[in-house]
């Protein structure tokens, strides 16, 4: 068996959401919406179902899903997108991502990345014989290492992949952060992963994609979500844009992986995607809102929790608890078990998005939340770790 | 960006159908029925869409699905299976055949494969830095040969792929011919992906599944489509089964390449696994007919017909066309284009079905037809052949 994937542990993901299971816990861990979708949009699903959309969509999906990407590109980005040749629809982001590496990598290529990351990047990269270069962005404000950054790109560098909004850290790159990498990924002429499945969702600064900025337009390969976009994350309908050059490769990727998505939830999904902008701001309001509810909880309950501009999910720093008294010195897994058994609250170790085979430790005094579930869950989390601590 | 995916052909299934589309043809060249499947499912799934099954599914499937799994491979099979450990579902036998892969190969692991042989094997084989080695079967009867298949074994072959019933050959593989590749994977210690996706369409002697050979159990991928055992192509939920110690590694593919299938589709299709058996047989009979019907109005046509024991692909051989006359000469390629154009029906060519970059070229006088058809169409289908001729 392949050994690397074979050592490739399960992720996390599963086993907190397993645990919360076994614990009756509130699963703040894997980040999955507690309230459906707009119910017209699963409405349009259904009837395309029983209307006999049952049969292969195109390669590179619906004529009526790109088109709708491509208004959503210049609706929301100003990015004027060809639905024929710019856009491919994947089975969910996490294909998305799977084929943006198959069609860039190639065996000893060097993908530059930020961390924390999510958990398919490195080993998907790894698989393909490419090699991760990796900067860290340190807590509590995540802020860019220009120089690291700098340092991590080279003649072999093919693709830097940026996540923004940001999971876990709930960062979002500022403009000044965006031209920076963008004038690194001109200079190596290299390509750029953007992975922007919560690009509906920032609170602050609206989030801007990297392909806005100078000379990005055709080295970007941007990533978008139905599944966060649309609190639908089990549909697993994504899309990638990007120039015909590159669209070209990944649509072969994409038919080698999986070759279609369903249609009637790609019709669904074009659907939502054509709804007035009034949906995606009452999103991100609707988002933030629960953010701030279960942010100021957890100061309460005495966590310090760590700012967030973007994404469904906080980082709240444990060193409160850990520093003395009965969790003394747990680090973040071992107290995110003890959250999840006695408090009934589960979240996921901020360790699990750190490189497990890096050289540097990762840090062990951060917990992620998701706060993408019903306000009154938030506070009955909150209430359990008040009564627990 | 990655050389030999950039150098993959388009998939010959888009080609053929948009110059099916352009020439208002009957498309009998990518594989998809033109009727729907059972509206019992269809119904369950838009059902189970209104019904909130809209978040992730678990990674490997939801639990009343790999049930079924395992329960269909006891009553048609007879092969024991745990649900909770030897089944993952994917998104279509596509993503199940990738997930295989990855969890198999390390660069320099060899692969042993059938020629004629469908599409996406064998890219997937080399990006992963595997090395295919390929044994020709040959029309009209596409007998096993024995020799040739003992000597592309070696001591670094990972494992083999059988495609029964397969595409595009329509031969189901013989008890004798499993018994003989079986010894082979035993004595070189290796493991077999079983692409079963056409079980269900068997049309003389029952399908058997290799993983019931004597000390294949436990070696074996067993691979189903729920969009071929129910005309429900466009669901794209397939399904692996095998032993644990593999089942692991194929999840952790399947968590890198899509992580989960939509849940209202996995619900329908675990209804439509627990059909009692004369649905099965029906569907089976059903195409068996159509089979009948178009490969006798073929003959009247013209063309010497390929036997076929199953799938939804039946050969036929154009040389009576191409010896002389206005045809003369043409490879498979060109009068396969000609058909779509002049007779309006639209075929595929059975070079497509082997290496591109192999050193002993394809045959040329062979194309494919899909009878997945009603059998209106397929009539009309002759009557245009007959009417171009
Ligand atoms: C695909 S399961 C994980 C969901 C998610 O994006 C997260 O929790 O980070
Ligand atoms: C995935 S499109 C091709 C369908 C098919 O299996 C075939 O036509 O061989």
């Amino acid at each position: 068996l392949n050994r690397n994937l074979a050592a490739q542990p399960t992720t996390i993901f599963t086993i907190m959401s397993e645990l919360a299971r076994q614990h009756d816990a509130i699963n703040l861990g894997q980040g999955f919406p507690d309230t459906e979708g707009p119910q017209d949009m699963v409405r349009v699903a259904a009837d395309a179902l029983l209307d006999n959309r049952n049969q292969y969509a195109p390669l590179t999906g619906l004529p009526e899903l790109r088109q709708a990407v491509a208004d959503a590109s210049l609706r929301f980005q100003g990015i004027t997108v060809s639905p024929d040749s710019e856009v491919v629809v994947t089975s969910g982001a996490t294909e998305a991502l799977a084929a943006a590496f198959l069609a860039l990598i190639e065996p000893g290529d060097e993908v530059v990345l930020m961390e924390p990351l999510y958990d398919t990047y490195l080993p998907v990269i790894r698989q393909l014989g490419g090699i991760p270069r990796l900067v860290r962005l340190e807590a509590p404000d995540w802020a860019l290492p220009l120089k690291a950054l700098e340092d991590a790109f080279s003649s072999r560098t093919k693709a830097i992949v940026l996540n923004s909004p940001m999971n876990p850290t709930g960062k979002v790159f500022s403009t000044e952060e965006l031209d920076f990498i963008a004038s690194l990924v001109r200079r190596h002429d290299t390509y750029a992963i953007c992975d922007e499945v919560y690009e509906h969702l920032a609170f602050g600064a609206p989030h801007v994609s990297l392909m806005t900025r100078d000379g990005m337009r055709d080295r970007c390969l941007r990533i978008g979500s139905a599944g966060k976009s649309f609190s639908l994350t089990g549909w697993k309908v994504g899309y990638v844009t990007a120039a015909p050059a590159l669209t070209a490769v990944v649509s072969k990727a994409h038919q080698n992986l999986v070759f279609a998505t369903p249609p009637n939830l790609q019709r669904a999904v074009a659907f939502g995607l054509n709804k007035d902008s009034a949906y995606f701001t009452e999103l991100a309001r609707d988002m933030d809102k629960k953010r701030l509810i279960l942010s100021s909880g957890l100061e309460r309950a005495g966590f310090r929790v760590l700012p967030c501009q973007g994404s469904y999910f906080v980082m709240a720093d444990i060193t409160p608890f850990t520093q003395d008294g009965p969790q003394s010195g747990m680090d973040d897994v071992a107290f995110s078990r003890l959250l999840t058994q006695q408090a009934r609250v589960t979240t996921i170790p901020a360790s699990a998005f750190y490189d497990p085979n890096g050289q540097t430790p990762p840090p062990r005094n951060l917990i992620r939340f998701a706060f993408c579930k019903r306000e009154e869950v938030l506070l009955e989390a909150v209430a359990r770790i008040e009564a627990w601590k």
